[in-house]
């Protein structure tokens, strides 16, 4: 257990804060999960001092894989982890009664919570949203994170909805990747008002400095994947209060972040966790930058425009 | 086999034109398949002389069941439809490994054909739009149907790229419920040009005739589970020429389908499914108004809005 | 005055039906307005038989033209057409207050009609907008149109709105841009059940016919700058019943209307606009394809790519 | 000239840092411009040490205002600031021609800079956006800043584009209202690398915090005008370096935002400027809360909530 702040609080179940990095999921070149490169990314992250890893998240590529699939990511990942620290796995599905049968085998599989969307595919009410984090709430037998992620979802969760399903007990926290720092802001503020019953974390790699000062928690940086060290850094500079220190290492994973909109043969999904996957490569850490269908792995080219940054402002191997 | 133009075509595989009903689910109140109903519902549309059904598609709240759930569906659809009309599946799931899974299961159910839509929740480009169809027609036993369904999947799929996977062989038709009536002309159009690889079928209650001006070989009508002898009549007379009484008909059943429009209690995705299965209801098609969670019924005040349309513009039960 | 139901109904101060073309704005290489251009494209369109034109519409270029600029354009328009059809004049701007010194200026230069979008820049709710509405059927001098164009001004005009805003007389129509073809067949029968206080125009070119089953009262189609005798066919054919004529047209004008979708150089509000002045120019009919800052005129690519479009399916010159 | 680092910079033209306020323009209830309480809230924001003033943008009702409206507001503005900070003038309008009169207007009329924001309501490509501020660039004797505005005008600038334009010296600055703060740093961090051509502002008054870490080189906060020495103060500490009184003091103002959410009379944009309006009427700084058409002013229930979060927050009188 860490002794600078990026720790699990202990007077309640389960109280995150720090930096917990969504799990690339590292392929082989047939597309079969790479075990042994998985292992060299966990362990290399709890190395660095992370607080959690999140597997089955967007990042984990979890829209892709079959649920047989998923069921073997999450069971390595757990195996892998060893209760170093927690695993908080995504149970990302369409609607209430698929996200149930997802938070039923995440449970078994030995997460300590679980994070899931607002309805997706169907259009869905702000009543309804609201109906579906407390029915998971009610089933789950961990804890529930809700996963703002409009570009996903297409559905933005309301800062007061999400702190009254917090004081109501149905989600203990929230991850922010809505691209919308009002909003945080906002969430952060209602919550502190009604006694913190949420831990706040943002999803935005570029930005997270201001999250801090906002009153994140912590962050769940896909960019963690790549350089875990930097936002530990990033994390106990904000926590010391030492904001010039916060904000020079966020400059600089900032340009590191660069690695996402640099490719020109993959786009969308792909040019983001294509980036991470081709930078694990280039450092060693996975074996190969392979992406699942129907996207490609990252071309020779996009992989120089990868290096190119990563040489200049990445972390050293 | 019907012989008023409403058949399918016998020198392919499968050529499907005239009325296929996305057919809704029947719940009982605990939310269990309600297979009488189911039974009923199915009966009823092939009395009415409806060119195929389509089960597991967003009116079948393929969003919320369970793969367990889906499953049933369909093998009882097959199973009531005993061979009498083609059986497309929908096979719907956010990115092509999941899908493929659920072709598999789809074929291995005895489906004739499968509708896909373009991947979600993470954003996909047209390129690799393009090879999800393509790996789907390459590993799909059955005709591939592609969906365009931009309200739910956030996506539009470009009428030229739809004609060249035609062209191909990956795809075999369209539904579209793209609510783009320009594209869909210019879908019909290329079609034609191209030798007509794809059946295009508008999946738009209130406009089917312009469709059917615009060249649609068929309807995909969600308000077919309620009045389906209308669009049967609609697309004889289409068929037949007679523009007028497309015309009249077609305004009637606009005028019925303003049953997706006036519930308060419910919006979004339930007020649409749940207007049909609350007239299903009032008609004794169906048992119960039953939606999936995280979504009720429809309530009383809802239920007397969509009696007073029904009453005024509805099919005689 | 058309004996063919081309006409303006006489029984009401303004009853508008048939083919309105937006009139697009000539202008020599150096942008300034080509008055004997302008001629000949107006006369031209009342040769073919048009009902009305429209000028300083979105074809009209009116997002650009100063206020000066868009003074001699009405003053000319008005000039050359000489009463002999209806001249409805575009009174575009943000919002109400800069909106009515445009329907003042209009009707001192002699506009029959006005068209006037939702409000823009500020966001603006339903019950703002209809209070936009109000205040300009209140304060206007001629009959007001209202123009739905979303793609413009990111707001949707509700059909039922439209209607009873038509029924306290303070709209008389509706130019029906908003690429909604199911919203524009409920305002067609909410106004039929009101007693038709709105004349109902489409603006979408591809899609006349399906309109005209609906209802449309006419068509104001950009593409009519080009070939405004096949709308005026189309047109004649719809009211006669003769649907057969009416598709065969239609196809023909979707066909045309490509031209809109083939530049390379030029994209945005430029490929369409561009596309009829470069017809335009091909056809003789005016001078220069040039248009306003910040667009260029189309490069000599892309005027191939229009020449081989119009010289297939084209009017003759 | 402060001392303190809110300054102009002297060794260009107009290096613009620091506080500066778009002013509301407040009306007469009969909707004409109030002289006198537009001298109180001037003045006041003087007293309270801002750097300059914004009249003509979004929240002075810009796009409500005639151009004789127009040119009196600026007029005043002009007169009453009397030299003593910069005069940075609005310039909206559609699209090139437009803007470019104004901007004419606004030069005439002693405006030290202008804004303009992308061409909006014909659809414009990025190359047209780019060509459109290097037009503006070149023909405007002031210092043109770029207004990044998506919410109104529904294009983003690209921040590789803004600094393009500004080491060019088509552009002096950028205000960012884009509500994408990822976008933000990007585009401080390009400038920084650029040699720093632009001054970079928020527009954001939830979290101005963030922006200074991410390098702002000040706030243009449209709640200024109800509260300008709070944004001094956090300007202020930001340019010294203690973060946490920038952050305390941004909680305190991200509270009173708040205003701007509580009306259940008025949405959208009225919601927002009839609350500064409100609690400015509240404060005795302006005469009457009144708003321009199709707005109507706060009900006395709206008035009710802003001066409950006034009384708990807000700035003493």
């Amino acid at each position: 257990m860490s002794t600078e702040g990026v720790s699990i609080v202990t007077d309640t179940p389960l109280r995150l804060s720090g930096v917990v990095p969504p799990l690339v999921t590292p392929l082989t070149p047939e597309r079969a999960l790479d075990v042994s490169s998985f292992e060299r990314l966990i362990e290399r992250m709890l190395a660095a001092g992370v607080d959690g890893v999140f597997p089955l998240g967007s990042t984990s590529e979890v829209a892709f894989h079959t649920d047989t699939m998923r069921a073997q990511i999450l069971a390595e990942a757990v195996r892998i982890v060893d209760g170093r620290v927690p695993v908080i796995a995504g149970v990302i599905d369409m609607q209430t009664p698929r996200v149930l049968e997802h938070v039923a085998a995440a449970v078994d599989a030995g997460a300590d919570a679980v994070v899931a969307t607002a309805p997706f595919y169907a259009v869905t009410a702000p009543a309804q949203v609201r109906r579906h984090f407390e029915l998971l709430g009610e089933h789950s037998a961990v804890p529930v994170f809700a996963y703002d992620i409009p570009v996903c979802v297409h559905t933005k969760l309301d800062p007061r909805m999400l702190v009254e399903l917090g004081a109501a007990g149905a989600i203990a926290g929230v991850k922010d990747s809505s691209g919308d720092d009002i909003s945080f802001r906002r969430l952060a503020l209602l919550n502190r008002d009604a006694g913190s019953p949420l831990a706040v974390f943002t999803g935005h790699e570029f930005v997270v400095d201001g999250a801090y000062l906002s009153g994140a928690d912590g962050v769940v940086p896909g960019l963690g994947n790549v350089d875990p060290a930097g936002y530990v850094r990033l994390h106990r500079a904000a926590t010391a209060g030492d904001w010039e220190a916060v904000r020079t290492e966020q400059d600089r994973l900032a340009r590191l972040m660069e690695i996402c909109l640099v490719a020109r043969d993959t786009t969308g999904w792909g040019a983001g966790v294509g980036a991470f996957k081709t930078a694990l490569e280039l450092l060693g850490v996975i074996g190969s930058r392979q992406l699942p269908e129907p996207f490609d792995a990252f071309s020779d080219a996009d992989v120089a425009r990868v290096k190119e940054i990563l040489d200049e402002v990445g972390p050293r191997a």
